[in-house]
């Protein structure tokens, strides 16, 4: 095996601007489009930073040139020349394969669109996250999270990271996939619910990014086996609008976040920012049902109800943001705190809320029970066994202050901000229904 | 089910130094201690910040007040007394529970140490994290993921989120849970290894921080059946030392990191952090051996082998941390590249290292292969099957750069930085053998 040729200091594509032209320099990455010509040959070499065109005289008697793809190491003479793919040339360049030829990728990276169908980007998705517009959405999605966890920093909460191998079913026994546990049955988290509230008796305010499992057998451009969940929960709240302004807070940071360090990848893709105006709409559930006109009966808003709502308050409050408070308890999980807010007609209500995104559910949060017994009384109203949950249970046995949470989807939120018509677009390597691979 | 009651603006533990004395003041938190006197009886309130004691004059008449790790909210009049803990005490105090009274806690959270057995504060991990040796143990893990992150974003660094579902084995097949996925058979995967290599096509330069499983029926107090990977991948680098380098770099901002944020906690347990010096030493593996007078055939170092090279590292270099690189290539993972460097008898040696912390190994890394057809040859070499990893070296024929990297164990790192006996007791609830609950 042929050792890697040892290179000259690295400069990268972005800092070649601060190079005075006429220097020597030398960058490495992928060549990313050759184009040959009679007299002249055209090498477009792209690092992580960006592009920079190598100028080969083929008079000079050039041997091959490398195909797109291969990772190359060019050293040459630096000049500007603002109709070059990032404003730069490399004249006389000496170009060094730093690997084999590659081979000819199945989706063409170097295009400026990507044209490719989804089942080929995501058969091929180790190649086609070589693609601008593929690596701009991945950006937003990382850009997302370390705004995230920097905003949930400076407010005081802790990062915990919790069991993926549980013994139980977190909220119900549906949508499980099993595991063989060292011959005993275990099953995939489907969320840190349980776990995230018991740490907030220790540290307050927690967050955690990781992956949840879904087994739902839905064939749909909404549903994945697995997902990034961004959980927060807080304790000492007040009630679910206490949780509510840690999330507006939040999506606050993560657009701004994006505006400040993905400026390129929003314009790429054609990106407008959601509005969040200082004061996010909120609108109690039964409320909704009135303005749209629906039956007060309803126990959920459908998808045209939220779009109709989401229109409402783009006109009404300029606003991308709208929150739903208050669903009726019996359609919410056996943990949501009841309503405590002024009396409702109808109900119960919960202190919950779901937060429309343009008129789609983006996030889903809420109160929890903090006394053991209001957990007893409602696992018994729903008919569900307090055994199977007596771990759970167990830790609101020793003072649990009233506290709430949420979970953004990470997928979701990047494929929404992106207008994705699919959430595969937005994953890295999906898992689906059909799909374990790559 | 009774309403939370709606209180005052609440101040933390931490900012009544910035109260005048005499003010009324709001705080939330557990109850820490309770002690009552014939006279008086004192409430020491813990909220995430710290502790304040509320004095209650029992002349007055007093009902009963809360017990131990009860939530309430204290207000009161604030007064500095240098004697009580965290400074300051409330008079006259309103006091209000925020739940039920709590149960008497397994582990008593206001005894300075901890006295309850290992099984005792696992048993019990949701109230046992209220400790403060708990909660100092787990911030020294969260902060060092902060800093992780924090240095490798400074880098270029793309934050990436990989499957933990995958079709096939990784590395070996040893050792891995299966997975029911929806009537096949998948895998929990055992390291982001071959997505974290695919992505330096992409972005070059990727870390992830997420759950590995480990199928392992061992029972020791180093193996975790899910523990938490810091991984770390890089491309364009000249050999093992570029992932050196940054390795070393990111251990460097780990430790300043803690000594920023944590200083508390270091010094409540008497941590000492790890001296790095400027230049980490760097010892070849065959001059190890040499070194310690064992027998050049060895294709490993034993445990006593590590710590006399780490007292050596310290003796000689000031340095906690030591770098054994240029390992036998047979004892390394198929993905191993060969050694580079100036020619050593013996071999074949690797372009792998170990980094030692006081004598123990902490970290595995180095270069891989990059080109389609040294994968053919290594796996080959090894009876290994080409067939199952297909799609794993399909992403080697599109033109990979000399790339490497290593992953740091969360729990690990904790663990040997504390000086803990096990390494369950730096995972917030651990997953081993025998334990799949809570």
């Amino acid at each position: 095996m042929t050792p890697v040729p040892v290179p000259a200091v690295r400069t990268l594509a972005a800092d070649l601007a601060q190079v005075p032209p006429g220097e020597i320099v030398t960058v490495r990455g992928h060549v990313h489009r050759r184009r040959e010509l009679s007299a002249v040959a055209f090498l477009v070499i792209r690092d992580r930073s960006g592009l920079v065109q190598a100028v080969v005289d083929r008079a000079a008697g050039t041997a091959a040139l490398p195909p797109e793809e291969t990772p190359v190491e060019v050293t040459g003479t630096l000049s500007t020349n603002p109709k070059a793919p990032g404003g730069h040339e490399i004249t006389a360049p000496r170009i060094t394969p730093l690997g084999d030829p590659a081979a000819t990728p199945p989706v063409e990276i170097w295009r400026p669109a990507l044209t490719a169908s989804l089942p080929t980007l995501l058969d091929h998705a180790d190649v086609a996250w070589r693609h601008r517009t593929q690596r701009a959405r991945w950006r937003l999605a990382a850009q997302s999270l370390r705004a995230f966890r920097e905003t949930l920093d400076a407010q005081g909460f802790t990062e915990i990271l919790t069991p993926k191998l549980v013994g139980g079913a977190t909220e119900s026994g549906a949508g499980l996939f099993a595991v063989d546990y060292f011959g005993r049955e275990a099953f995939l988290a489907q969320s840190p619910q349980l776990y995230k509230q018991q740490l907030v008796g220790a540290f307050e305010r927690v967050y955690e990014i990781g992956p949840v499992f879904r087994a739902e057998p839905h064939d749909t451009v909404r549903h994945l086996a697995q997902y990034s969940s961004m959980d927060v929960e807080l304790g000492f709240v007040r009630d679910h609008r206490d949780v509510l302004d840690v999330l507006v807070g939040v999506l606050r940071a993560m657009v701004q976040g994006l505006a400040q360090r993905a400026a390129a990848e929003l314009d790429l893709l054609d990106v407008e920012l959601p509005r969040i105006p200082q004061e996010v709409p909120v609108i109690r559930f039964a409320d909704a049902l009135a303005l749209l006109g629906a039956d007060p009966a309803e126990e959920d808003l459908s998808p045209e109800h939220e779009r109709e709502l989401g229109r409402w308050a783009r006109a009404e409050h300029d606003s991308d943001l709208l929150a739903v408070e208050g669903y009726p308890l019996a359609k919410r999980p056996f943990y949501t705190h009841p309503w405590t807010g002024p009396q409702i007609p109808g109900g119960p209500w919960s202190n919950s809320f779901d937060l429309l995104f343009r008129g789609v559910e983006l996030v889903t949060g809420g109160q929890r029970l903090h006394r053991h017994r209001d957990y007893l009384s409602a696992l018994a109203e729903r008919g569900m066994s307090a055994a199977a949950h007596a771990d759970y249970l167990r830790a609101f046995e020793h003072g649990m202050p009233p506290h709430g949470g949420f979970a953004i989807g990470l997928e979701r939120w990047v494929s929404r901000l992106i207008g994705a018509a699919n959430v595969r677009e937005v994953a890295l390597f999906p898992r689906d229904l059909h799909r374990l691979a790559p």
